[in-house]
């Protein structure tokens, strides 16, 4: 992140972690707090409890307690839903690191993010009220009704642009979009900043998701920490392939010969099917998509006053454009 | 069970099932809706929504929608429990059918899990209110420590009679706690009726809990479905055996001799460890606490006048402890 943001929004997620610290002292038993002080502080940037706390600022909400504690709800239901993912991925690496599966067992990680799960939905009933545990069980139910669409469209090349929004919206969109409503809920603002605020989260969401898509396949392995070609090797049908298939018969003929190979198969023509994306178009196409939902985000907040509030989210909605790692 | 108790609970088992079905109309997607079908609708006898509907009337609260819907909870969260359960135990038979992780995979049955726990907090939270969110939340997070307490001490045969019941209280009586007082809540009752009926919830628990542990020495398999002997070959330390082991230092050496063997060993032996733990009054003793729990929770009923709503909850009481399947 540069330097400027991360000097102004230092100061909200060490006072998120240190909420979270002391919020997590509710666990009794040992063993599962030290499993789960290993999930939730790995480095992790804090940005959905973060987007809560701006957005209640942004709302002219007060930066009470309450506002700090119910924002926890949110990095609680992404990290159990990390938890999950790993033990049905059967994951090495998280961040790095051994993945707590692979530190204790799958008993232990799954019965860890049921925890998580059920302690961020005690945040956001009892701080937040009816609204907002509405609005995160309606963000965790989506996140599961995402993964089934993926879950019955695996290894289908014909999957359009819709389909891919759509996992996106549940898989990612919808939590962030939550984060951000529940703050400016919580600050009492109206309908309106409300509505703002959620397609503000929500396009945020999908942004990150297209440029990691994008990462994944030009991003810096130096910087990005993992190689270029991964979704590509899973037959993983992002936006700037969907794009390319598109295009013209020719590419889509060329990439579906790829595509039906096995993943070794794939993994050996990753350079070449990067080329024929790269000429179709499909990775500006999805740039300039992301940077599109991004305009969309921004202008929605010109309801609100021009000030270090709006800005610090207009900063952070440019990182998640320029990242490159 | 018992006719006369059937005849009497058909209806509202009935009728909590009608609810649930139109509940479960909120999935959208056609899988996910499938797995949880099948993982809810399997001969299961609804004792715990039953308890919310059934304490709620006893308290003087009318058989409205709500109630109903409020009482999916605690069936949606016993279904999360077991549906992961059966990922943790790479469970092959649930219900005498395949077990949901063998129909499908792991994948799809945490992911169910995790939708029925995110339904299960909305429907308390939103009907319920702030307060019986928090008991359900609690009843939760207490499965999980409950879990990891025992995880803790797998495989330790020093565990105490105290350990036993801490283990109980987590993983079954507190949700059935949970369902009784919820009821109570809903009912708008006071808090004297509330403590008595989540005391005889948690007793009810421990008591099934005790019978279950009794069933799997003593049970016919052609009544319960199951072979006799599981937990003694899986070194589980329940009731009978704890009690047998601190009688007299002879029968400790010669179950601890029997407990350190193999799994394999251990089925050898499970019928002279069974003469071992009836000579020392384990299972007698077992029986005596379970019923004694079961005197305790109806003697807390006495705050109610008498009548058929006391009756009932009496009679599945009683069901509890007489249950030889």
């Amino acid at each position: 992140m540069k330097q400027s943001i991360l000097t102004n929004i230092q100061p909200e997620t060490e006072k998120i972690d240190q909420f979270m610290r002391r919020d997590l002292e509710v666990i009794d038993d040992p063993l599962l707090a030290e499993v789960i002080s290993y999930a939730i502080f790995n480095g992790g940037k804090r940005i959905r409890p973060l987007l809560t706390v701006l957005a209640a600022r942004l709302c002219g909400g007060e930066a009470l307690d309450d506002l700090y504690r119910l924002a926890l709800t949110f990095e609680y239901l992404h990290a159990a839903s990390l938890l999950h993912d790993d033990v049905i991925d059967h994951a090495e690496q998280r961040r790095g690191r051994r993945a707590a599966n692979k530190v204790w067992t799958n008993t232990h990680v799954i019965l860890a993010g049921d925890f998580l799960h059920s302690r961020a939905m005690w945040l956001a009933g009892t701080l937040g009220g009816e609204r907002c545990l509405d609005k995160v069980c309606q963000a965790a139910s989506a996140m599961v009704e995402a993964e089934f669409l993926q879950l019955r469209n695996v290894q289908n090349m014909e999957i359009s642009e819709e389909h891919y929004f759509q996992v996106l919206k549940g898989k990612t969109a919808a939590l962030i979009a939550a984060a951000c409503e529940t703050g400016a809920i919580l600050a009492g603002s109206t309908p309106k900043m409300q509505d703002a605020l959620a397609l503000f989260g929500a396009n945020l969401g999908l942004s990150f998701q297209i440029i990691d898509d994008l990462l994944d396949y030009h991003g810096d392995p130096a910087r990005t920490g993992k190689a270029v070609g991964n979704d590509f090797q899973e037959g993983k049908m992002t936006l700037p392939l969907i794009y390319a298939m598109r295009q013209s018969s020719g590419t889509r003929q060329a990439l579906s010969v790829f595509l039906q190979d096995e993943p070794a198969g794939r993994r050996g023509s990753f350079a070449k099917a990067r080329d024929l994306i790269e000429a179709a178009g499909g990775f500006s196409y999805a740039r300039q998509r992301a940077a599109g939902l991004i305009d969309e985000a921004m202008h929605g907040l010109n309801i609100f006053p021009a000030g270090p509030g709006r800005d610090l989210l207009g900063a952070l909605a440019g990182y998640v454009l320029e990242r490159d790692k």
